[in-house]
């Protein structure tokens, strides 16, 4: 049910939208993208935010103490590249890059 | 903008809802009341986790170093209230003492 | 199915929503609470007007003919404590009393 | 901007809805025909309430005595007509006739 | 499943609306009617478009050549009768007879 | 205010969520990414929709004879790659391949 694709699915259609943003000037067109790459930065959080509150349990916040903090900042960046002015997709590879750091804990997890 | 306010009205209504349950035995009212009481138990969930990543900054989490743990606690204590099985007002109080905790860190954030 | 706690519910919700913003100046919080003061407060019309329609049956308003005017009364209630305006708790505990007329006729008719 | 029209059109839309109803046995299309049956229906219903709470002021009740159970037999059609079961077209024109009445009485009461 | 009854529906609900809009000249009920004919002029489209898609196979298109162009002239009908300034009865006429005509290959392709 | 590119963020969404779903068997997950999938492909297709109902004009269906089909083709495509038993990310690729074809045609338009 949990997997950190969710997000990362969402997350890629961020930095797609910041990559079509730059190829097109018509600010109907960017108005609209800003619209949906706010949308889907949220459902970044969301499904982040599900991961750590109904996957993670006591004993996993043990073994990785920064795990916390790593979804603390995770989200943060989600808010971040959901933002009106954020439109470069550097920004998105960097939550990107976050995502993938959770992952890894997840997937080590599920193989305990 | 940030209140754990928000939180606890919804907080309260998933008590109030626990105890209208108890006093109707009408099996379509109940599930109704349960349909109502998960919608108020993801407001809580949700509040707290914009209270969360949104409101609260690298410096408060070094200052209260529990705080992590706090949300991560109170949100699963969300999730279980809202849950089918759980009807009992005393759940839908010890989320309420939860949320108390984290608006007292709040309030202090907020004065410092 | 029928139960006028569904609207007491929404109703505590509005008053504890009124509540809060008296101890709340920020603006932006202030706002965001009399949105959602607002949705409580057409939730409780909504389930007033269910019940009137859906549950009360032509025997009923005969025997208690004032009851077409409670509930008129009642849901004009609902909609002034959820007017932008309207924070005062004192409004929303009119409402509730109101609502618990209503409750005292449904309780005898479903004794009947 | 109170208008019984508003419930009229969507009293139509009941009625035109039974009508394509008798014309298509595919069982889809009759499934889909009525779950936007009942959508219409649950508008009719949303328009009659809000009228009734806040168009219509006590004087007017004084006025026309019987105007608070036109509303409550109108209601009571619209949910009648928005059921499963009900897909003869007479049932909606019933309804249509009941917001008829109901709009006498509003057109009369805005010459006052 | 598939009928251009659905789409008929909701362009005989447009109708209505226009008529209605030239009864009443209180500004907010003309708002509110421009807003709900918007909404239904888009359903038209949808229903189109789906029938256009999801129904129509390619030896329809063969067999009728001038069918995508039908379509395209009766989405673009409903895109113009749900505009805000168009409250001509006589505008949301055309957009019913193009809905016929695609019902007159509709049902030939049924019975085909 | 029109662009191809809103549809193909979206085909490129479906095209994601294919390729996790390979990666991970829990029935839970799949099931979801099943459901997003679906949401995902229904925006290509109204993406398409209004592209083809509101940007193109008489003038370019005569200029490009075979612009319905290839829209008919698309939104057929996004059809079957939306659907339940569709998992398979070359289905996705041959979309994104006609919505090119589409684009293609459209910034020609735009620079006649």
């Amino acid at each position: 049910m949990y997997d950190p694709a969710q997000a990362r699915i969402e997350a890629e259609s961020v930095k797609a939208i910041c990559e079509k943003y730059q190829q097109n000037e018509d600010p109907v067109f960017r108005a609209r993208a800003i619209q949906i790459k706010e949308q889907r930065a949220d459902l970044v959080k969301h499904h982040l935010w599900v991961l750590w509150t109904d996957y993670f349990k006591p004993p996993h916040f043990e073994r990785y103490p920064h795990l916390h903090q790593l979804f603390n900042e995770a989200t943060k960046l989600a808010g971040a590249a959901g933002a009106k002015q954020a439109t470069d997709p550097a920004k998105a590879e960097e939550l990107l890059d976050k995502i993938d750091e959770i992952a890894k804990v997840f997937w080590e997890t599920k193989q305990a």
